[in-house]
């Protein structure tokens, strides 16, 4: 970290550079314990004698912003044969390496791209060289000069495999610990081959410890870039559509269903809650003429529940939107967005979608243009088909969810579908009921690959009717007159939902847990790192 | 809310609906007191004897998705002389309305737009309709057939101008108490027009409790608009920088800042905290080789501030980015993003920015490009001109900022500015130290028309330097064991840093107060609505 064997010679920006470094260690070597490091490394390099490499490898200095660089460094993944035969910088991730007599063999990664290094003793590269970087931890960053080189047979394991290094320099940059928690071999390892007993399994709490590493996989770098882009697509598809994009308080005073499953914060002298949604604001925004509004942000659920699916910190991907007549006019814009977000998806995240698939085999995510919309009672009645005991106003399990799924893929080849008119028995007090059939609700649920995504419903915007619902649902009233209240100057009719943002990229990527979707994922027992 | 007085007569789309409307009518009155209400209502229509507008006028019953009706509304906006001579239809809040002799003179209003809208005794309007026009209140959401009728003289205090509706139908979909906590008009007064004694003035409390009313000015209307475009443009420019779209957890284990000003969390049969930042995620992220990051989401300050500019809860644009030899280099991005996000805000958010300055006038917003970058010596060399008394190694107070942006301004002619190199006393422990000047460190903070909307710096990357550093400021290294061990496994050097939304918002539209820009604010006063 702190030994500066960089030597002279060299010229323009770089000697400036080593110029400065060279100023950074000295003072670093101010420090006792630090000087007597900087003694045993040097030792080290020079054990074979006078050492004709010195000033093309070693330990770099922290860098400290001491002076500005103009280098330029060459990305891992534009290193292909069109480059051949150039000298050129490259700041990666020494991925692996290995010794072979002369030579070391490495290779660089950078995100999801990696290519071959080969340092051999040659006219400037000593023995001391090859030994020194036959020596550097994996994961640590080093800065690389190198010329690039055509191969007459592609490297098999890289990402770049028409092409490898001739390594004239290196410097480790940062350096990582020579022992680490997890091997990123492990933890890429495609999952079928995970199960043949040869290979190392990296299990999940593992992973979660140690996070940093974790993500470097090439699966967790597309995973969130996916991710990101589902966010990206979700505001630009809506903004297409006239929705304006709103931000909603976490903290609120009093939790308006009923206050089961609340996070309770100190406030001050008092104390508050973490919002379970943004309905309420979402739907104040409504009422003060927004007319559509999305929002992205945190949502916390205090549920005791440790499955595949549930945390309890997750990312709300939340909409609401007035309509004139009838709350399909909401259901069918978030049916066309749902469709234009997978087609969208599909065609530029496709890179990331191969290299998932790579680590996480699945069948490609199927939809419909429209989106299937099936009414309940048609789904309860191909559960009964199927020998599902469910009465008329029940909710579905979740096995039922999943069979439901299976049937629906079957009978329609989509992984997509709108499941509407819910039972009113089984949705909040403020679910507009079906005024053509009162056991039923203007309510929808929303899966993927069998599993729910979102939920959302027409909303009740009558004030005296939300409070007559209200009360026969047993809510008190004092608690949700802030809600109520929202609807007392005039309020159009409106509809929306909550999708949960981790599951929408769990299933659309087939993966079988949550926490691969949630970069810091937050369980009953999980709240680090 | 719930009499149908629509009549036979009319055809196809609309005849549907009125069925179905009546068939809903019945169902809701079945309910004995709402049917007494019915009755009511109907004696006060048929007062005047027989009224041959019956059908044209009158409560809809609450919209309940009945069913799909086809009919097309015109925005109010799109109603210019082009239309002079249509029929149409508009779904509008009834702005005021004022009668005068057989004739209703009503202003329609959605969003930002506003139209007059005339309802005359004649040959298809009773008085009967005049009457029951003249008593809706203000507020009121009503569904208006009319015919645009271009005039001679442009009608003042309306945002369509050109023309004005012959209203033939008109009837309430969404009903406003009568009594209004506060009046739209007193709420979008123009500033300097409050304080002649002549107008009533909203106060803020009175707006923040009523902030569904509040929020329908067009000032704040077109606020949150151009709030919503900065969160548009600040993702865009740096999407197109190369940065990932990240999300962080809120609820934290440990506060990273010594536990000073954090909100505590009840989680589960323990307890957890709210972030104040997600820059130890942003930091992971970077450490996880996501090379550039950015995230937007709330952020948690428990401090007992009741100034004009703190909340307890805001949004947080964040970032983080590698850099390669200087943190400038991140700096120099920072800059460019705030220059672009300026640039385009101004031509894309144009008409917001003029409604904004209808209400609340400021001088337009002045930045250079590029970005001024002040060193802090030579701010404190500004400071100590103009007669402040202030260390070498001091913060700047809020009154030091305020006068050093009016002298920047005076100076360089700009509301926009970085301040680099702050007093590494003044900084947290994990800030990097300048190399080249032991009492600076690499950090900065950016300010708007003088006052700081932005914090950043280079962070310190390696871990047994960043334990020296949290050693000497006292910091417990238990609590920030995860935060050091982030970077023991290779870490680039990097920098970023956090920047408050409602700040940005405030300041580049010159408001006086963040609750102005928070569509529900939180203080240590207020967490209500």
């Amino acid at each position: 970290m702190v030994v500066d064997n960089a030597a002279e010679g060299s010229s323009g920006d770089q000697q400036k550079s080593k110029k400065a470094l060279k100023k950074e260690a000295k003072e670093a070597a101010k420090s006792a314990k630090k000087e007597e490091r900087r003694q045993q490394n040097a030792r080290t390099q020079d054990e074979d004698g006078e050492d004709y490499s010195t000033g093309r490898y070693g330990n770099l200095p922290m860098i400290q912003s001491t002076e500005h660089v103009s280098r330029t460094f060459t990305p891992v993944h534009d290193l292909t044969e069109s480059l051949a035969g150039s000298d050129v910088w490259v700041r990666a991730r020494l991925h692996t390496s290995r010794a072979k007599g002369k030579q070391c063999f490495a290779v660089l990664r950078q995100q999801a791209a990696t290519v071959q290094a080969i340092i051999a003793v040659g006219e400037t590269t000593s023995k001391a060289m090859v030994k020194f970087v036959s020596n550097v931890s994996k994961e640590c960053i080093v800065d690389v000069e190198a010329k690039v080189v055509q191969v007459p047979k592609p490297v098999v394991g890289c990402s770049q495999q028409n092409v490898e290094l001739h390594v004239s320099s290196l410097f480790v940059v940062s350096a990582a610990k020579p022992q680490l928690p997890l091997q990123i071999e492990d933890a890429a390892r495609r999952d079928e081959e995970e199960g043949d007993g040869l290979h190392i399994r990296v299990n999940q709490d593992t992973r979660l410890d140690n996070r940093v590493l974790d993500l470097r996989t090439p699966a967790n770098q597309a995973i969130f870039r996916l991710e990101a882009g589902v966010c990206r697509l979700f505001r630009e598809i809506l903004q297409s559509k006239g929705f304006v994009e709103i931000h909603t308080p976490k903290i609120i005073s009093a939790a308006s269903e009923g206050g089961a499953n609340v996070f309770t914060v100190s406030y001050f002298k008092g104390s508050a809650y973490l919002a379970q949604s943004p309905q309420l604001y979402k739907q104040m925004a409504i009422a003060a003429d927004f007319d559509r509004v999305f929002t992205i942000g945190a949502v916390f659920r205090a549920e005791d529940s440790n499955t595949h699916r549930h945390l309890t910190e997750f990312v709300g991907l939340d909409l609401e939107m007035a309509f004139k007549y009838h709350y399909h006019e909401v259901l069918n814009t978030i049916g066309d967005l749902f469709t234009q977000l997978f087609r969208r998806l599909q065609k530029e995240h496709v890179g990331d979608i191969t290299t998932v698939g790579q680590q996480y085999p699945v069948d490609t995510f199927e939809f419909l243009d429209p989106p299937l919309i099936l009414e309940f009672p048609a789904a309860v009645a191909m559960l009964r088909e199927a020998g599902v005991e469910i009465g008329d106003e029940d909710d579905l399990s979740t096995p039922d969810e999943k069979l439901l799924g299976r049937l629906v893929k079957k009978k329609y080849d989509t992984d997509f579908y709108i499941l509407d008119k819910f039972p009113l028995a089984v949705r909040p007090f403020y679910t507009m009921p079906d005024p053509n059939d009162s056991k039923r609700s203007n309510s929808y649920d929303i899966f993927m690959r069998g599993e729910e995504i979102m939920s959302g419903a027409q909303r009740i915007h009558d004030p005296d009717f939300l409070t007559e619902r209200a009360k026969l649902h047993g809510v008190d009233l004092e608690k949700i007159r802030a809600y109520i209240d929202a609807f007392r100057y005039g309020c159009p009719p409106h509809a929306g939902g909550g999708i949960g943002l981790e599951r929408v990229v769990m299933l659309f990527l087939g993966l079988d847990n949550i926490r691969k979707t949630s970069m810091f994922p937050r369980d009953p027992k999980r709240i680090t790192p």
